[in-house]
């Protein structure tokens, strides 16, 4: 579902009233923009108005750096949350990572066959134990060891990597540190975290042992938005595996490594090609 | 997913050029028309454009009788197949059963229950058994059997009583006679089916025990329309659920029944709702 | 995976050592008992061993009545929880219902399909409204109108009922009323509840609202035994349906009743075929 | 569910009789032989026994070498078919590719993170493309191009080096070739494919254009053992995941390879565990 040509993506959200995408789509129609993928939905709990629309940017009168003023006024007469996005250049990432590979593995794996339509540009770690892997996909792997006492300057020294970098997503792969709220509020809704439980089940530490103590039959993983409050960020993405008496906690941490890997995956992707609104705390995921 | 106004839907697909989104969005807004839900794909493989959108009839300036004169020249240009259906009256249902009563009970209990956006006129059986049920439910129960030298004649006596009942939709619970051609020719794409196989594995009959021989882990239960080739029309829903070897020829059976009435009422549920869109033999199911 | 004949089944925990399996089938084989079913584990996080091994009562030479006692000395040397079930005669149950009627749809439907191995004694609710389900399976229906004053007289008159039908399984399949301490302390892992949320995530009221405000891709149901603690007896069978922002809160509830009565009757069958053991607040699960 | 100590594993099918279990334990405990996992089960529809029960070799009176002949007897009185495997030393596998890396990349990772109870022994490829991979996990890489011509010539060496390797479970992780009917008969039931469809459906080629143009709703993989009959072996493991009309051929390739690496891990892992039994062209996969 990725896109052949240059592309521009809105997402827009606002009260429902007559005429939005008969508004919306004339106004791209009217300038030259051939739209390649439109969903909407109006929530009947809410009434709130979504939309996700796509258009090639070839043939279109008005320029990238144009494009927000002249969308303004319609948004504004909507009283509309927005975004605009472009295909290209692809989105530069950072993935943060700690000792466990699962998902850095499959993250790198899916970039280079072309999965993830993304730059990514580093990896940073809090241990140096992963950085054959970055070897191996030739990807610039940094160190930066977190303390009590050193997080405050490691962080700023992380951040202004990030911006030399001109990083605009961060993934968090089983990152086991937590980013200060300051950092966090830099990212908003650029930072995705993987939570291994089936949010909101388990939240905190060691969320597989809970499961097991539990006695769950079945076990998650969930992908969200790094927020302030820890595993209270919007959803992007979750699934679940079967477990019975006989998979001992050891064999949980196994299966989740399969879930994990790929919700986080899902999850980026989603992000990437901008299918994901934040709305009143949940996402809109259009697909 | 269903409105809690008149609305009337169109479904159309025709080759990909600029500007389809816009014109139709255009054509409903200038006449007055508030689009509810819209859903469209241009498919990457064949460069067909395809659309649902769902708009109030409310305040729509041309009546439900004039509606397809209207829409015509816009279609003829875009060289389209399209259908339009409104949300009122509700689609007229007739099920046809013979002895087996899951899928009948989940139909009519989904029915009562208020999931099925339609009007059960009546159920048609080659066995007395299920009577009692159709009491139940206060829905007219007829009866006709069928042999090979009376199978035209009842065919014909069961058109008859359908079309005195206007009936557009045609649901088979587990019905075990084939409709003759000329039976299915009648109704196009109008008529579901429930196979308690994953098809294309397993056509044909006793699939359960074609699926207990092969050793398969998974079985499946498909809803398809129903054209001349016997288990080979358009797909509209599948599912599965797990087997192991623990699971004798009768276990496969008790769990495929689950599965069957739950493919089915979705199947059901979708073309009631007009969320199905045949297209060179597949279907294209709006969400 | 019922059995065709007379069976007993010993359901037996303890900590592991060597020869218990050989112990336990030895003893069965000497008195000319055919087994037909056995599954046994050691968990590798307690070193706890479980089994359940099922039977043929028909040449075996200890009667029912003095099976308890033949059993118990090697119990006792194995320091073990036990429990003997017989297939015969089946188990009695009592199904609590109030306003909701999907579960008892399923439940009376599959019971007369056969697909649990128990008899149905009577159904009890707080209203009047689902009689007719119970009449149209011959099943006798009481009301018993629960308030705050009357409550404590009310379930002395049901327990009443109850001992006098002999249940040994009480089924709540969307009962509305939270059964006091003392009625649930009466039939230990006795009580099935069905809970409409993925436990322990939305623990309490409204689970479907909790879950569309968190904004959860999926959403589940669960089935577990009752105990003082709402909402954290042991489980015994839970399952999921994904869920995405074009879902109301009215569209969970009803994707939420699919499976909801599937995940009961699951935990019926497995607790009526005597394959559910409950250790250290998690259940044991025999397949 | 691997085991800690060295452990024997007994495979065994027979026509059911009284006695069996009892029998079988007994003869393990009089020698000294800890069960650390029973699982037994009798097939309803053919009445046919089958049982896997894994013990301790630290204290067994018979050695690895006295084994088999010690349990001649006793199989030859029950009329089974039964093998012996050991825990120790682990299996010796060999991995084919050609250019898709997917599959091996999975099998390697689990392999390093523990999760494959063998030995890897050496990787074979029709094409130097995957080489740096093998070289990342330090595992020996061989190419043997084949063409009509050399394919005979080419086998033979390449089944000198597996001989060489002791190698007793052959993995074909996407490997485009066919093994002759020769190689395929020198080890049965030790080699495993992944084929990318939902077995029996979409046998050959081109399986997920197959699937396309059928239109099913769901798509899946599945992992059997390699026989004359190329896609009839018996069925190891199965998964499937969902797909829609907005999926391409090029999505649905894209979402197949996640089902295909997990697939193809989980059917190795069940073999290498010894808990696979082939019977009648089936499979008993013992959990």
């Amino acid at each position: 579902m990725t896109y052949n040509s240059n592309t521009a993506v809105l997402l827009l959200s606002c009260p429902d009233r007559a005429g939005l995408v008969s508004r919306i789509t004339h106004f791209l129609f009217e300038r030259g923009g051939n739209i390649v993928d439109l969903d909407e939905h109006v929530s009947s709990d809410e009434g709130e108005f979504t939309i996700r629309v796509a258009w090639e940017m070839d043939n279109f009168s008005i320029s990238k750096e144009d494009l927000k003023d002249a969308i303004a006024p319609l948004a504004k007469e909507f009283k509309a949350k927005w975004e605009i996005h472009f295909s290209e250049p692809a989105p530069k990432v950072v993935i943060f990572v700690s000792k466990f590979d699962h998902c850095l593995h499959d993250l790198l794996w899916r970039y280079k066959a072309g999965e993830l339509n993304c730059e990514i540009k580093l990896i940073i770690s809090n241990h140096p134990d992963l950085e054959p892997l970055a070897v191996f996909y030739n990807i610039p792997f940094y160190v930066f060891k977190i303390s009590k006492e050193n997080k405050v300057e490691q962080e700023q020294a992380e951040q202004k990597l990030l911006q030399e970098n001109e990083i605009d997503t961060i993934v968090l792969a089983r990152y086991m540190q937590i980013l200060s709220d300051s950092f966090c509020s830099l990212y908003p809704n650029q930072i995705i975290n993987i939570h291994h439980s089936f949010l909101p089940a388990f939240i905190g530490g060691n969320p597989y042992k809970q499961a097991y103590k539990r006695g769950v039959k079945i076990i998650g993983a969930t992908s969200h938005y790094v927020t302030a409050d820890l595993d209270e960020g919007p959803i992007i993405e979750q699934d679940v595996i079967r477990v019975t008496h006989k998979d001992s906690l050891k064999d949980m941490v196994r299966k989740g490594r399969d879930l994990e890997r790929v919700v986080l995956a899902r999850a980026v992707k989603a992000h990437l090609e901008k299918r994901v609104m934040v709305l009143n705390k949940r996402t809109i995921i259009f697909d």
